[in-house]
């Protein structure tokens, strides 16, 4: 039977406490522990940060790979004085706003049997840019039935 | 009461006149209308850009950050002749294709009441990297009840 | 009408053989067979590879472009030795795990009257960035009606 009537929708937000400076939190498991209350078997869960220093990907959550990531970042949108984003607010982040849009705000995960389709190794981050430490407002949203 | 059976899907189709060479769109005010229009309380607003050589993102959208992310994309993929793009038709947008394949062409903010989820200074943007103006078409699509 | 009540998810689950260093594979065929099986006409369709060193977007899928993509991440995040990753479990693929969770392993694409609301040259692909061949596990997600 491939048609189905009962469907859900389910939004929940809370704050993310992170350093910045590209502070790398892990939330899978307040993602899987989200839906698990949700008692949805299938469908999609959205990961969405509200602000524009900010993004979502997923990434083999090591202390090695976190380096490499902070390293990548500096090397190519370094932290400091260069942009013109300072001279509209005297704000001093604009490297956080550039590489904020560069990563995107937004990751849907598919679920089934009410498990996120991740792989064994990866797991899902929030990427705080910001240049000071933020309680950052995070929005889970599933989407199935 | 969490189970819900009225959901609702709308899709739109708009034409965004662009300048190309990373011009950055702010489509927020026209979604969140189209939007209000639905009706939809709670789901999630899809923004896709149907075309190669163009992005989707947020960012706080103010001149001094237009021109970081201009800067930016002219840094680490320079427009010019060096593509291996340009040999196959004879186009000059290699730059425009890499950039746009790096940006991701898709973006899916949640909402609430009926409002978009979105941080004070998170503008969402079309980013039409393209090297000459375009009318482009841009989805929005709705899903939620 | 606006309101409809018959909704729809269907999951699929494919393995793509892959041969990494940036393996660009266009799925737009397969995703559309699959929307095509599906009888649903109006949605989203999520592609999610499961793993964290591939990525999806969309690309103009010829071999040009192909090639002007490899040398972009060869020349932003080459493959080699100098990852902090590979200390940690003696694996050689910190580029890859950089470039996946820079590219993003989701992508959301509309569809309506059964068809994907993609652009005339644009293919969804799935870019492998790991250093051996891989079978990958891509999710294929549809919700709609």
């Amino acid at each position: 039977m491939r048609y189905k009537t009962i469907y859900m929708i389910k939004t929940s937000q809370l704050e993310l406490q992170t350093r910045g400076h590209c502070d790398v939190k892990d939330v899978t498991a307040m993602l899987q522990d989200a839906l698990g209350r949700t008692g949805m078997r299938e469908g999609q869960a959205l990961v969405f940060v509200s602000g524009s220093t900010a993004g979502v990907t997923t990434v083999e959550f090591e202390p090695g790979l976190v380096k490499d990531l902070n390293e990548f970042f500096q090397r190519i949108i370094p932290e400091g004085p260069d942009y013109h984003h300072h001279a509209t607010w005297g704000d001093d982040n604009g490297s956080s706003h550039v590489r904020a849009a560069l990563l995107n705000p937004s990751l849907t995960i598919p679920f089934k049997d009410g498990r996120l389709l991740l792989g064994t190794w990866q797991q899902i981050v929030v990427v705080d840019f910001d240049t000071r430490p933020r309680k950052r407002p995070v929005v889970f949203q599933f989407i199935g039935e």
